[in-house]
């Protein structure tokens, strides 16, 4: 049995299981599969590796991307409008060269109805606008800015708005909330559930049709038949090393991967069974700098001394590239009216001091007239609110003349830059797993981390974007399998 | 008939041809594969869909990669010791994050005895050295520098010798004539060439194997049957922009792929057969603006201002960093004393020009203090022989202060920054394809461009590794195909 080749159904004797659709993997993505299968009448069966649901969403913030069509309630309360055409033209900049228009132009459009149906799942959402610059939300509060929207180039490009929306929930971990009540629903619905099941292989008949799955239960294999679909929710490839280095080598310069056993298992299934695999080289990666607050009015430089990035992005990319910068690390300089201690898990140190930027390049070993060069340039202009490098905006953009003054170190490998990937299966609009010629792999759909989709690109990826793909795209998969 | 999915062999009524090993592609891959399997004693039959030999191995400038094992007569008339160690570390520096360890130790042990097998099948070699920063030779020498070796950080991790070895062949485009001595030599062995027979689907059993392949001739579907085996040499997906936009959308940002045909096919017919594609991202691009070669002083600066590369580095990894930096284009600076009109070719324009660098700044709409200030602090450190930020060394390291001055436009979409694929199969040492688990698709073999190999990383690439790649691993590939 081998994860990379489906197993031929001519050679089951006996299935050990009859459903409409397998649902393989219980995080949000399988979960909003599951449901839309059953409120579509077929019957689902959902299958869990680990013993219970979750997957890397509980260890999310229950961040959702949301917005477009006038805005949201929580948007519009808050004052932002935010159009369908914003929305759409935002996704494209975040998805980059590896964008799918299709899937963003098609979420823009229906991402206020999505919102509407998360709450008939159950999930609350205060409808309050939360300012400022988080990583997750400090209280209940369900609206933030979660992106790079109000940063250059993305503003020029879309009206800029809050869309991440989050679960009412105190403080961080929304995630887990978030599944749970996905959870409750599915049951409520019928849906089948199975934990400690690993799917091993996939089952395709003679014309390529997948028509089920082998899952291990209990040590021993067992043949599920699928009726109408499998749905793959299986998440990324973090935690195979192995895949990461045939796909995602980059991903070794840092060394804090997250999710939950996402060892591309599904990838692989639905390669094997003919599916094809794009912008695997793709991830995600941040190290949370912006805790505390103050800290995000800092500027980056790299080992030349050089500024690389308008800070004011969203954490993620502003991370994001300062991974491609040569060398190892860089540095994060801040004024005494910015400092406060980073966030303990963060792993930022502080690499030198000084009484004058002078003094902090000294402590660092760079060679006069680098740091203290751009920082003379960057204060000047930041005086008059402009940065004509790298175009931040006031009041992020502000002076940093207040000495003494510091520069902490972002190290790749001893700070924490978590990341996971953003490769995966190319999937239809629909969720169905597309082959190589663009044709769908009939009987197999996908939706999550185990597909390429909304967040396509790690120097745009914004929070909210996996979770709304994930549920959103998990609720296409559903419905197409469920029409058989 | 698809590409994506393999033939059936139980289909096949009657087989059109048999020979033991098809060799598919007439590159210097194919070639090379093609005079080992009948070296070895096996019936070949070679097919391109082209009307002659070539492929992309035509187009360049018939540089082989070559070196180790204390020298090749060339290196060490010339003064240059190079150990088989420097030499495999220099080939793992310049595969980066996507080095496959494996071939680079392999073909530094075995770099001098192919050297001498090249000679052996008649590709003529003067043996002399040419000094300085050539594209190509500009005369009929055969060994040159072709790569990083003397420039930061791989001077630091290898003995720097000059390891790019070409054909004896007056002027540029060498690649001509050493296919078609390889031709020759593979005709006088009796391969078997069939022209104008496009590859358009592998065949396969039911155990996995590859036991032929469909070739249309004549616009009809022939069946050869191949004992022994199939061997891909197919080139890249340069010329495939629906793989580029799936695998590598980041070449959409410049605009002159090169190639022949080389559109990915045999990368697709061995991903349906169940080979692992691997690195698909990676591309090689240049811009020649080494030439004429006093430019090699000139200073690169992205649309910051800013310095982002040592500028004596390989010219293909100058412009790979070049296409990394935010924008449309970066800028070549020049003094009087260095500047030459480019290379008619290139498509280099002058976008500012001044009797200081201050008005360059200004001519290029730079804020005051970013250009300038560039070149103040890169001049008083050249004029002390010293490049602190990016280490770059003399001679090629000069104060460029002689004004007036220029600043050169190299554009990513209107310069020629030419660029080719380097991601593919994954393959062994001795050229077979291998499946997502790393075991060889039985029969299968393949070597050049449509694998990813010795030249696997775009910022590191230098110049023979490709020919160096597709001529010992094609060997390699028709030897093992010989074995059965």
């Amino acid at each position: 049995m081998s994860l990379h080749r489906p197993y031929p159904a001519s050679a089951i004797q006996a299935w050990d299981h009859e459903t409409d659709i397998a649902v393989i993997g219980f995080g949000a993505a399988g979960a909003c599969a599951a449901i839309e299968g059953a409120l579509a009448g077929a019957r689902v069966m959902l299958f869990e590796r680990g013993s219970g649901s979750g997957g890397a969403s509980a260890l999310s913030g229950g961040e959702i991307y949301i917005g477009g069509s006038g805005g949201t309630d929580a948007q519009r309360a808050a004052g932002f409008e935010d159009s369908t055409e914003d929305m759409a033209a935002y996704l494209k900049a975040a998805g980059g060269p590896c964008a799918d228009e299709a899937k963003c132009d098609l979420y823009a459009r229906e991402s206020l109805a999505h919102y509407g149906w998360l709450k008939e799942q159950g999930i609350p959402y205060r409808g309050n606008y939360l300012p400022g610059k988080h990583i997750e939300p400090v209280d209940d509060s369900t609206l933030m800015w979660s992106g790079s929207e109000a940063a250059w180039p993305f503003c020029d490009i879309a009206r800029p708005a809050p869309r991440g929306h989050v679960i009412q929930h105190v403080g961080w971990g929304g995630g887990r909330p978030l599944v749970d009540l996905l959870e409750s629903r599915a049951r409520a619905l019928g849906v089948e559930v199975v934990t400690d099941a690993r799917a091993v292989a996939l089952v395709q008949d003679e014309d390529r049709r997948v028509v089920g799955v082998v899952v291990r239960i209990d040590n021993v294999n067992r043949f599920v038949r699928a009726a109408k679909g499998v749905v793959l929710c299986t998440g990324g490839f973090v935690f195979n090393e192995d895949m990461r280095r045939r796909y995602c080598p980059e991903t070794f310069k840092i060394s804090s991967p997250i999710g939950d056993q996402d060892d591309g298992s599904g990838i692989e299934m639905g390669v094997g069974a003919g599916g094809d695999a794009i912008h695997m080289e793709q991830f995600f990666t941040t190290c949370p700098w912006t805790m505390p607050e103050p800290q995000a009015h800092g500027v980056f430089v790299n080992q030349a001394g050089q500024r690389f990035i308008n800070e004011d992005c969203y954490h993620g990319r502003v991370s994001r590239v300062a991974v491609d910068q040569m060398g190892d690390r860089v540095y994060l300089l801040l004024d005494i009216a910015h400092f406060d201690q980073p966030l303990e898990m963060a792993g930022i140190t502080i690499a030198g001091t000084g009484e004058t930027w002078e003094e902090v390049e000294t402590e660092l070993d760079m060679a006069p007239g680098t740091l203290s060069a751009t920082m003379a340039f960057y204060n000047a202009h930041a005086a008059e609110g402009r940065d004509p490098l790298f175009h931040k905006k006031p009041p992020i953009l502000t002076p940093l003349d207040q000495g003494p003054f510091v520069a902490l170190e972002l190290n790749f490998q001893n700070s924490y830059f978590s990341f996971f990937t953003l490769g995966g299966l190319r999937t239809s609009v629909d969720g169905e797993v597309l082959d190589h010629g663009g044709a769908p792999v009939p009987g197999l759909f996908a939706a999550g981390r185990c597909t390429s989709s909304l967040p396509a690109w790690g120097h745009g990826y914004s929070s909210g974007l996996s979770l709304a793909d994930c549920t959103f795209f998990g609720r296409q998969a559903g419905r197409k399998a469920a029409r058989g």
